[in-house]
């Protein structure tokens, strides 16, 4: 079932709560005939005034269009949703765009193509109003011929268009994948700003310092990579042990200045157990071996 | 004891470790009659080739320059080598360039200013082949006069050669800060490419996608420090209690994946004390509140 005009394909939205309607919108916005369905009906009006139709039923609304995108809670809401549907799901593209592990997704796309759906997971890497603008990035995983026939029309959806793989679980993965270098990077510049606010350096003073570290950073990323893929680790600046000597200094500073120690200290813990596994004349990056094990293996 | 030609100050480097050999390079490159001294004198032999002079004793090397710089192990080595002299150190300028504390760079100031030399103290960030260069980034504290009249001659060691402000303690404090962001940027991207590399993705396609991420969070980072200089949170974007649910999402990919949710705990842990006090209706950067505690201080 693919449509003929790939600018127009009309889409079906199942779940309309904030991001739902952002989602939507978005689609009324670019031209695409849009159905939608909330449990909730009365969370369909304002898009029935833009030119939504609302479906009378979750069936009704499957059936309504090629492409079905979800949008709801969880996957169990997801489930609860759709299982319940007879084969008005074959044939149809369904892009769940719910958030959940790497593992539900894997099972919801085996739970799709038994029902003859051809399944795209995806995940939002933006809050509501951003949907539809350059500032919207989503991922999507799954079959590369099902994200390639809609894209333009998935494209409606944010600029950060970005298709990662087959396997239908990478898009949850990159998702809490990001998230956590979102909230390290956050934490290292909070820890900062608490240690300079000390000396009543005010954090705005200190935020582009710390920015430009931050993008120094980034320049060294990619030999760190191309480290891990070949799983060598010489240390071309900086050993472990002489970075162990430095992560010393912060805990004690943070713990004199009576300012909290934990992050420092859960950094120096980790680049201990790194340099006790024999990695202390390896560089930064020999550390992703603590990060492959499971937590409380050690040694 | 000014320079009359900023251009060519004489200086003299204590300590010829790694750092005090390319310290010392770099002023002789740049055409200033450079003294040396280490306690084994067998390293200054290549400087001298360059045209260095070897002082007999720490008192000849301090007397030969307006400017000394001082580059050991730490503070202690620092004060064995200079405590011992006279009124040699009266009227000179002294730069510590060793590391340490804030604490360790007051008290020196301290004791500076009692033998009548001016005191700045310095964090070198970079390593010793960066020194003269342009990637080489040297923080600087204390009186702003004192490096002003100097800073020319400071430049040689390194284009990023940056003076932060009259309290002696901030160049080791921004020093440890800025570390801090470092590793945590670093322990980020690490656990993102653990994660990812269990659905077999190479860290070398997790990294520039890692990079977009970090490269968007420098853009908040300046709004955040905002907040914090005016002591309210109010969330622009995600509350802390969504943050929270998109936590225990990455705590429990880690856990199912097999790797270490030692970070992703950490996160959250710290979110959950923020929440617990109050801050689940506040944007990310409340939890500035949990760093600037001491270490088991809770709620
Ligand atoms: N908002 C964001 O910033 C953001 C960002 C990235 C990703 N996401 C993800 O997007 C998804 C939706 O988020 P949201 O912000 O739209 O949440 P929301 O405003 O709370 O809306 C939840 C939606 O799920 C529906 N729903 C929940 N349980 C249901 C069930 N058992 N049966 C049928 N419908 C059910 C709700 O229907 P009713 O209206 O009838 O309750 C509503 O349409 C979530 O997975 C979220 O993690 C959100
Ligand atoms: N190397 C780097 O990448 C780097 C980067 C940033 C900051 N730093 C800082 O720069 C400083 C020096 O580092 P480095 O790499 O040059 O270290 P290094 O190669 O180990 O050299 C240490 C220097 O200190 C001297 N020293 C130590 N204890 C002494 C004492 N009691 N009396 C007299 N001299 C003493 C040593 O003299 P001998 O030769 O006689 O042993 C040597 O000159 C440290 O504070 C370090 O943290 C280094």
């Amino acid at each position: 079932m693919q449509s003929r005009d790939a600018d127009h394909t009309p889409v079906t939205v199942i779940g309309l709560g904030l991001m739902g309607q952002a989602l939507a919108g978005a689609f009324l916005r670019d031209g695409h005939p849009t159905t939608v369905w909330n449990r909730t009906a009365a969370k369909g009006e304002s898009l029935v005034a833009q030119g939504a139709t609302l479906a009378a039923s979750v069936g009704d609304a499957v059936a309504a269009s090629p492409l079905v995108v979800v949008c709801v809670s969880n996957y169990e809401a997801v489930h609860e949703l759709l299982d319940p549907l007879g084969e008005v799901l074959d044939g149809r593209i369904l892009v769940n765009l719910t958030s959940g592990t790497s593992r539900a997704a894997r099972d919801s796309a085996e739970w799709a193509s038994r029902r003859g759906s051809t399944y795209l997971d995806g995940a939002i890497m933006a809050i509501p109003p951003a949907i539809g603008t350059a500032d919207a990035a989503i991922l999507y995983s799954g079959p590369r011929s099902a994200f390639d026939a809609h894209e333009s029309t998935l494209r409606s959806l944010g600029a950060g268009t970005t298709y990662l793989g087959a396997d239908h679980g990478l898009s949850s993965l990159y998702d809490v994948a990001l998230l956590g270098v979102m909230w390290s990077v956050l934490n290292g510049f909070l820890q900062g700003a608490a240690l300079v606010g000390t000396a009543d350096v005010d954090a705005a003073t200190f935020a582009p310092v710390a920015n430009t570290v931050i993008g120094t950073v980034t320049e060294w990323v990619p030999g760190y990579a191309r480290q891990i893929d070949e799983g060598r680790f010489p240390a071309l600046d900086s050993t472990l042990a002489t970075h162990v000597g430095a992560m010393e200094h912060l805990v004690h500073e943070s713990e004199s200045l009576g300012v909290s120690a934990d992050l420092p200290r859960f950094i120096k813990a980790l680049a201990d157990r790194a340099v006790a596994d024999g990695d202390g004349g390896n560089g930064y990056a020999a550390i992703i071996e603590q990060f492959r094990k499971p937590s409380g293996v050690r040694g």
